[in-house]
């Protein structure tokens, strides 16, 4: 396999450029382990690979799945468990095996099943505004007790403020970000321990209260994010073959990316030169801006609203300059 | 592995009794070849010899993958592949191997593909209304010649009132749904053979002008086909746990089914018993109806809002009589 043109579609293509300048720019903006990348925006441990080799050695993930996935790799150094679980029987057995997991806690409940499963270091889970998981801040310093009583290792303190990441402008999403991380540092002078894990690629740059960001999104990008004028490009598109074109000033074309190839909570997708009109299974139905211009057997490239489920629909992604192919990672984190 | 205790979450769930009733409810229907499911909506070969078993031999399929993985599976004695397809190489193998598949097409391009490809058989896509594929209708006996001319067999036409499957009240669904396939009767005179196939879950009862029905949905259903008053029960939903409950009045609970295992083009999933706020990537956070009635641990099921993006994220299908696992079904169609 050479080029694009052999890939069957729809294909998960990744611009080696992009992805190499956005991993580069935002290993500058936070080195090492300033950055935990979180890996539910790839699901791919040869993307992740590239991210250690870019200096951040540990690693965020959002399912047991996972975890396994990355410890299978050679990459479970130290990786958080960013998201309470109660059957912890398969992250005790990668610890006992010798692999550093981490896991999220938030109440009397997910504190037993970490103890109970063999899980050794946990962090407390707070909410800092997004109405999801996470105890109340004020109840973090008791949690801690609870899990050290119960022979845990308490690292510290994590809270996401992901109902901010697409606040606008950019100082209203710093204020409110702050308003945020002051709810977890009065947690985490209850709690101790050197983590305060937060954060996402919409305050990487402003969140400068947490010890580490959990940062994902920022490798591969999507419009969602794009609007946010952050200092990372598109490096995700689907590959599409036009099947079927209706001409006309009022025609349309429909390429073969349709939303079981994207995620589309975010909604539609983009694609560069067309005005998207609708997804079906396996389709997307656009009219070119130019009429005429798009013909049978056209390739194109449709970008994606929302990153991380987009990927997970995907057995793997391609690596690409422009037309060439260089190597094809596979999708090797998904399901659960 | 005996009871639903056991499987990890999220899973997608079967439940057998209602699946049964499904099939024989739609077999009474539209009983033999009146049926030609489509795989597209469960992307499961096991689910699909339960369709045959119930009287259907001719089956629709959305991919080529769909079609390489049902003729493996000993099913494709009569397979249509229901959609326009350039690289038609891999068609052309499965039908040089003895494989009965049908091709649609709609253009000058996608006749040459076929002829090119090996596929032998086709029917002209006509477009009754829906903008996506398909020619014009006073198109469909050209292409007809062309394709005859190119060698190919034209088994009839298809067209597919998707556009009309969520309309209400019935009379105004059936009312277009005459309309369109008036449509397609016209090309059909243009263009001979002998079948006329179109049609979907909710148009299966209305659409008498079909020689066969394309139906795939009715098997597992969703809410979204749920509001129609048809004669099927929700028999998928997706099995997770409770992993946080936030308190008091205003709480809420999260279970650990979120967008990455649910199809979200049709909205939000249901939970029953309890308002669904919102899903994130591994989250559904809900408020129960009743304060404090949800605890971490618990189970709930979930109702996807469209069933084939929603299969298309799992591994495997669940069929369980409630608590009783009965057996584990591989979603072996996945992928292009």
């Amino acid at each position: 396999m050479h080029t694009v043109d052999e890939l069957v579609t729809p294909a998960a293509l990744v611009e080696a450029r992009a992805l190499e300048e956005n991993l580069a720019t935002m290993a500058a903006a936070l080195p090492g382990e300033r950055l935990r990348p979180h890996v539910k925006a790839h699901k791919c441990t040869e993307l992740a690979k590239r991210q250690r080799a870019a200096g951040h050695r540990g690693f965020t993930c959002a399912t047991v799945r996972e975890v396994e996935g990355m410890v299978a790799a050679g990459l479970g150094g130290d990786l958080l468990l960013a998201n309470e679980v109660l059957d912890t029987r398969r992250v005790g057995a990668l610890v006992a095996d010798g692999a550093r997991v981490t896991l999220a806690v938030d109440s009397v409940a997910t504190v037993a099943a970490a103890a109970e499963g063999g899980v050794r270091e946990v962090v407390i889970d707070v909410n800092v505004g997004l109405p999801r998981c996470g105890c109340a801040p004020e109840r973090a310093g008791a949690l801690a007790r609870l899990a050290r009583e119960r022979g845990l290792d308490v690292r510290g303190v994590m809270g996401y403020e992901g109902h901010l990441m697409m606040v606008q402008p950019v100082e209203e999403r710093a204020r409110l970000t702050e308003d945020a991380m002051k709810l977890l540092l009065a947690a985490h002078a209850d709690v101790g321990g050197e983590l305060v894990t937060a954060g996402g690629t919409g305050t990487h740059a402003l969140n400068t209260w947490a010890t580490e960001i959990q940062a994902g999104s920022y490798a591969l990008m999507d419009t969602a994010y794009g609007t946010l004028g952050l200092p990372f490009a598109q490096a995700l598109s689907l590959l599409g073959t036009v099947i079927s074109v209706t001409g006309g000033d009022q025609g349309w074309a429909v390429a073969d990316v349709g939303l079981k190839a994207l995620g589309m909570d975010h909604g539609n997708p983009t694609i560069p030169g067309a005005a998207v009109w609708y997804c079906s299974d396996e389709h997307v139905t656009f009219a070119p801006d130019a009429p005429g211009s798009v013909r049978v057997g056209d390739r194109v490239r449709v970008l994606p609203a929302h990153v991380d489920p987009t990927v997970a629909m995907h057995e793997a992604l391609y690596l690409v300059d422009s037309e060439r192919v260089l190597e094809r990672w596979p999708v090797d984190l998904r399901g659960w």
